[in-house]
């Protein structure tokens, strides 16, 4: 909960009762899944479904009509066609409901002139009875902390990462690539057309929620008139990371078919993500390396980094790709040399920045001494970053499970020792095999819950790191 | 086999009979597992393991030294330490030895004069003696056809893909992320610190190769005098991509502590590129992408994509990735929009290219009318690459598995009703759920077995798809 619970869109995040309009006992409508979502993830305000045709759906009390409703739901929920929300509007008014969530569809992301005009009539009227409007056209609210979700198979985990997004498939594309990876959410919210409420007023909720740490966006086109004021207050709090397409002639005609947005200038939005501090994202997958990155690593105090690369070949292309993302990888001074070589033994004279595993383990030096190597550079002033890529893992069998998981432990241990900002490179575990896919998801999961930084190769872990890095050298500059 | 079997690489790739020296009754040495390969995927010629110690390692009679052998060995391995190597040259050359594979490494890639200069005196002296070195410092040759494998796990699967490396794990890398997506390959080459054989060799010899259809190189530093002539004709015979690293400072600094090459210069590199009609791949997932496009796709004949997109959001990055990779999206036209309205149905005004699939979904329109849809683009002129993306499909449990199986089972009967190029973009499967990574990694390797091109991401089906087209516009130009 917000500490300001004046904001105005406190109670759409923490509605003290809920209504389903168009709830259903068919358990393909988005009318059922809404109110099981309310059941299975432990929503503890009121709970009302709302469908004339029904005494009773998954157990709960059926109304008739939100007017027939025992108490004033903060938020009502339709998943009734677009024809019956005018209707729906003036109830939600009569009963003091005080937000409508439309997942209804198919209005001015049509295009098409008399269905844009009923978007505006519905808004324009909930606007005069008090009543705002959150869509049409998407998914809505999550938010684990007090059991609201629009998708199944959510996770329940509370985290401090919150997300914006124009698209619902993008926020579910979003929470499930960051769950694979242990990012955990705040508050998620798919907002779709933005007739009424917009990321305005999104991100301006979400500047004050002292349970949001991160804020990612991904956002078609700007509604809000203050816009720029309040991004730029919100990223002066807390990281900021936005996604925003329309970047060309043919994303902007695709921006506007989809949520009816008109995209702007990219021009002028990349000069207003610069001068606000945003940190920009160039796919969705960038999104969640930012929200990992930022939720998760503390603040570089600069640009060199030690690596741990997987083999040569990994070695070199870790070298370009961090270089290429403005930071730098600086060989082993002396003093570091010195202190290696009594960890290391034999094999000290091929020990570099990158250190490739493969020469370690040619040359009989075991994992634990990389994980020691590691140490060393964490604990030298030169360097400020360190990045550990466990590379494509290449067993001989099941029976080399138990190698694997050692290096986990040691890649654990050392990220447990170091105060530095560590980020892991540990492969897809999309992998053919059933006992490989369980070893790579299982070691994957048990990084996560350590609180690593895990990211799916050195290439997006370059990227990351250099914005988080160009973030704060930023912010240090600007004190 | 190669036609031309006086080509001086022949007995390489296809040895009547292979010597490993160093073989070991230890599972964890290399000098096992080579061993182990040749006899778990049935290499059929002469399999003779060297060790003087032992008079059978698993199960096969062992040799004190390769002047023992019962026949010459067109390839012998070395897994022996460096210093013992000179003296295997001698044995070899007695014993009519024509290649030798030096698994055996430490040398030249470690920047020490005296390795180097090891690595050398073998080379001059194996040359003298007729005999030709692959590496050191390599993995070796994987040839399906024949049983030969550097991999264990590895997929027995005979393609048409080559593949050159000087790194091992990245060649391992290419090698099993392709096969998660169905790419086979004729030939794989590890080849390491090239000494002797190089790359310039082993594109000449690919280029010649039947078995070959599309050449793809991992390259860190060029050592063939004529390579430039080699890679102009090789790729004037078929596609050939390359990703060259040494692309900054420090990457070639790297690459000279790994391999002992010299990048050289980047922007000469790519003019050669460009000369030489070699398609650049940026990174070692875009050659898996551009081998997978390269294989199984035909010839686009334009650069005009229809597309089928996840959803909405999906729609517009779909939009902006193939626009930005140099291919357009047009507008359904008039007499496909006629065409269209019987197939679609009510919802026909909300259909668009990229086909909003959420809408399709939303408006009541069932999944195989996409395939009706895509079907049509397809036949129409205006169109002429097609792409399908599932997205990231969001079950709400097991019970929906038959669901996302009959969408497959669309998108592969619309595949196979079509003529020209159907890209499919289906997300990885590193999926936190059992049931859920199962059903993804079954219905990818269903579409891998009917010859689907198979992308993880929009954005990287674009890229590919971008550099397809480039590819083949020349060669139309170039008549």
């Amino acid at each position: 909960m917000s500490p300001d619970s004046s904001h105005p869109l406190e109670r759409l995040f923490n509605p003290r009762a809920v209504a389903i309009v168009g709830a259903s006992t068919s358990p393909a409508k988005q009318g059922y899944r809404y109110l099981k979502h309310l059941l299975d993830y432990g929503y503890k305000g009121g709970i009302y479904p709302v469908n004339p045709r029904e005494a009773e759906i998954l157990g709960v009390r059926a109304y008739p009509s939100v007017t027939d409703l025992p108490e004033a739901p903060d938020l009502v929920i339709s998943t009734i066609p677009a024809e019956a929300v005018p209707e729906l509007v003036e109830d939600c008014a009569r009963r003091g409901a005080r937000f409508l969530h439309m997942f209804t569809a198919l209005l001015g992301e049509t295009g098409v002139p008399e269905r844009k005009a009923l978007e505006d009539r519905i808004v324009t009227r909930a606007r005069e009875l008090g009543i705002r409007v959150l869509g049409p056209n998407c998914m809505g609210i999550y938010d684990p902390a007090i059991g609201l979700t629009f998708r199944t198979v959510s996770s329940t985990e509370k985290g401090n990462v919150a997300l914006i997004s124009q698209s619902a498939a993008h926020a579910a594309e979003v929470m499930y690539r960051g769950w694979v990876r242990g990012l955990a959410f705040s508050k998620v919210v798919s907002y779709g057309n933005a007739a009424d409420i917009n990321e305005t007023d999104l991100i301006d909720y979400l500047a004050g929620d002292t349970e949001t740490k991160v804020i990612l966006g991904y956002i078609e086109g700007v509604k809000g008139r203050n816009f720029k004021a309040v991004l730029r207050k919100a990223a002066s709090t807390k990281p900021v990371a936005i996604f925003k397409v329309g970047r060309s002639p043919a994303g902007a005609r695709a921006v506007a078919s989809h949520t009816g947005s008109l995209a702007g200038s990219y021009q002028v939005w990349q000069g207003l993500m610069r001068q606000s501090r945003v940190v920009t994202a160039d796919s969705l997958d960038e999104l969640v390396d930012l929200g990992i990155a930022f939720a998760k690593l503390p603040p570089p105090k600069g640009r060199n980094v030690g690596v741990a690369g997987a083999g040569g070949g990994g070695s070199i292309v870790a070298a370009e790709e961090f270089e290429a993302n403005g930071l730098t990888m600086p060989s082993f001074p002396t003093d570091l040399v010195t202190s290696l070589k009594p960890v290391v033994g034999d094999g000290w004279y091929l020990m570099k920045n990158p250190i490739d595993a493969s020469i370690v383990a040619e040359a009989g030096i075991g994992y634990t001494r990389i994980g020691a190597m590691m140490k060393l550079m964490a604990n030298h002033p030169l360097y400020h970053i360190l990045c550990w890529d466990l590379g494509e893992w290449r067993p001989n069998g099941p029976e080399e499970a138990a190698l694997y998981r050692s290096m986990v432990d040691v890649l654990i241990a050392t990220h447990h020792e170091i105060t530095k900002p560590l980020a892991a490179v540990l492969r897809p575990a999309d992998h053919l095999h059933e006992w490989r896919w369980r070893l790579a998801m299982e070691t994957q999961q048990q990084c996560a819950r350590q609180g690593l930084a895990i990211f799916p190769s050195v290439t997006r872990a370059a990227v990351a790191l250099g914005k988080l890095t160009d973030y704060y050298s930023q912010i240090i500059k600007e004190g």
